[in-house]
């Protein structure tokens, strides 16, 4: 057996708090507006992907958390992914041949792959794993192929498998700049700040019960671009000021003005859902009882400051932005309203040993906090509370028993 | 005893398919977009009120559904409409007694009033009865005081008491032209068509349960005129070429054009709302599982075509306009995913005689509709339905018994 051509990465999460809704190319996945993100730490939400590139592979084939999708050449956003790459890397092969008379090029563009993938989270969470997914995907691939081409160039190509994964490339705080051109080769992700820029900052995901079935995000954006009066006017002329004070803020770790555009952000992109025809809904009584406890915590504290800052993506799950600090109250509050089945590790883990010896749910309120705001839900309709932070971009994973795949290039673990 | 000055008149809900939301002008309540809406039947849902001027009346009282508000010298609004009616009396007196030379001219603007007013529907249904209060109040004052002025000059009144008031004061469809005079001169009510137009239109009222009490429409929108960036849009520049096609699918009697508009400016009024800062909610998952169950009847039938509308004001009720030959099938669908209590005749008192000796919620659901749709809700989320159609203005009752007052001038009944 010869050399073994393979690598294994992860990736993260990243929660937009400037969002992206809408198409102006849905193949080539070009945005109507630009958006801003947080990366969150892949500690407790990551995507991890082992591709091996082998002469001896008969097709290329692809493992998603345990199960083969046997129907990917259908799957146009992965082709484009894979045919990028391939691409690039060819290029690259006769680049080394000729121009630097490198005569043992191994010919990885023209092998097959078999790709493994899975996630460290539960996909029923409801949690955007496509973005996660399709970085860690390109990024793997730019490993195993050794592009010479940078994290931004890269992540126009995660953009063509999913808009958003663009911008789980970079760790800390990422701008995805719409562009202007046509081939989308201006519409790619930048670093605003580094992971360790605001080491303060945290995020909570509250996993909200929901049976409804989604629209998905791919469907119902082009909707709202082809039946909103109003999303034009977002994309020219709220989204570009938003960017700037949203950046301004970032730079200047100023929580007030990140809280405040990114909760004006969550209501106005579920605003744009509504103004759909017909309507899409992602957010349910229980996501609006989560706005209404943020909304009186940020209002009846006596310093009169924005502490907690929501956004929802295309789902009923909340995810509160805050500094640590104040991370212990409104865990406290949530899973007092929202408790849990059992307030066991499975409804919080508390990664950061908050309540050690204490009962989440049962603190006392914070100061000022009108109680009589919203009843208290039945059980069970927060699942679980993540507590996570900022976090770093896409890695390489070296040991040899973290692939996903065994000696002979197959998946160790099918489901 | 002398002569009783004494007039009762009654006056019709309307409800909006272009919504009002949003003051130019708190004080003289000038919108800052028109509206359009429909007056519905009196059989079902009014206002009646009794005004007497006696010189005997030490003071002017209110009572409102029996109970006296002892209050009204601060209710701002109250006191714009009584001392505007007041002040045009006072005209009216003098240009008789000058113009005219009439010399037994009652002094009726300088007496006090008893005014007793009630309406036949509960409010805790949360149907705004505002509107057909103030429409009520205004009109019996122009009748007890004999003005000699049209109906749209009476609008202009009625909209200082309660902004939508003023659409009440006609039959058929209304809309209220915002106007651009600061004065509010030109801010008035006009009738689009009567109510003999469009005799097939009506309307099923589906009062949803909310245990939450709702952000008042008066704080509501002006913090929404305060805070979104998108209603200056909506204002400028899409409810004025909704207004055109509205009035165009009135007259038309255009069903799948006044369908579409209704229900995508009720889906906008709601944006407007989520993109208030902090966001305002309205809808609940009820409100929204009515408008999944109307999309669904309106995407599945074989004919393809609009068949039922749905619109919602400031609270969790759903309004559905549809045409007579549809409405049995959509009180069937309502019954059926949101059943009463008991589906007896407090849910549903069947005026129109649709279903004697058949079960509402019982019966075939409409061709080609997806029963998968949403679950069946539990008894109660929607507490009553109620089945109306067009209907006339304000009117005069005549009958010595049907007044509020007793012949001594106070309340026939107080609660």
């Amino acid at each position: 057996m010869g050399t073994v051509y393979e690598k294994t990465a992860t990736s993260p999460v990243n929660i937009a708090v400037i969002k992206y809704w809408g198409k102006r190319d849905t193949n080539l996945i070009l945005p109507t507006n630009s958006s801003l993100s947080v990366t969150l730490s892949q500690d407790h939400l990551q995507s991890k992907t082992t591709i091996r590139a082998s002469s001896d592979f008969e097709k290329t084939r692809l493992w998603l958390n345990g199960v083969e999708d046997t129907d990917i050449e259908k799957n146009k956003r992965l082709q484009n992914c894979l045919s990028e790459t391939r691409r690039l890397r060819k290029e690259y092969e006769e680049r080394l041949r000729k121009d630097k008379n490198v005569d043992n090029v191994i010919p990885l563009s023209e092998y097959n792959l078999h790709i493994c993938s899975e996630n460290n989270f539960p996909t029923a969470a409801g949690l955007a794993s496509s973005a996660s997914g399709f970085a860690c995907l390109a990024y793997t691939l730019s490993q195993l192929y050794e592009l010479p081409i940078s994290t931004t160039e890269l992540s126009k190509i995660a953009r063509q498998g999913s808009g958003s994964a663009c911008r789980s490339l970079f760790g800390g705080f990422v701008a995805w700049e719409m562009g202007s051109q046509d081939d989308g080769s201006d519409s790619q992700a930048v670093q605003i700040a580094s992971q360790d820029h605001w080491p303060e900052l945290e995020a909570l995901i509250c996993v909200v019960s929901d049976a409804k079935k989604d629209t998905s995000s791919t469907e119902g954006m082009q909707n709202t671009v082809n039946t909103s009066t109003l999303l034009q006017h977002r994309i020219e002329h709220v989204v570009p000021l938003r960017m700037k004070s949203m950046i301004k803020a970032i730079h200047e770790r100023d929580f007030q003005k990140f809280a405040e555009i990114t909760m004006q952000d969550s209501n106005q992109f579920h605003a744009m859902c509504l103004d759909t025809y017909p309507p899409i809904f992602y957010l349910n009584d229980v996501s609006r009882a989560i706005i209404r406890v943020i909304t009186e915590y940020n209002s009846s504290n006596p310093e009169r400051k924005l502490k907690a800052a929501y956004t929802f993506d295309a789902g009923p799950n909340a995810v509160i932005y805050t500094t640590s600090e104040n991370a212990p109250e409104i865990i406290n509050l949530i899973a007092k309203y929202f408790p849990g089945n059992e307030n066991t590790r499975d409804y919080f883990s508390d990664p950061f040993q908050l309540f050690v010896g204490k009962a989440i749910g049962e603190q006392p309120l914070p100061l000022g906090f009108n109680d009589q705001i919203i009843s208290v839900f039945p059980k069970g309709n927060v699942k679980q509370i993540l507590h996570t932070k900022v976090g770093e971009g896409p890695k390489v994973v070296a040991g040899e028993f973290d692939g996903l795949l065994n000696k002979q290039g197959w998946p160790k673990k099918l489901n």
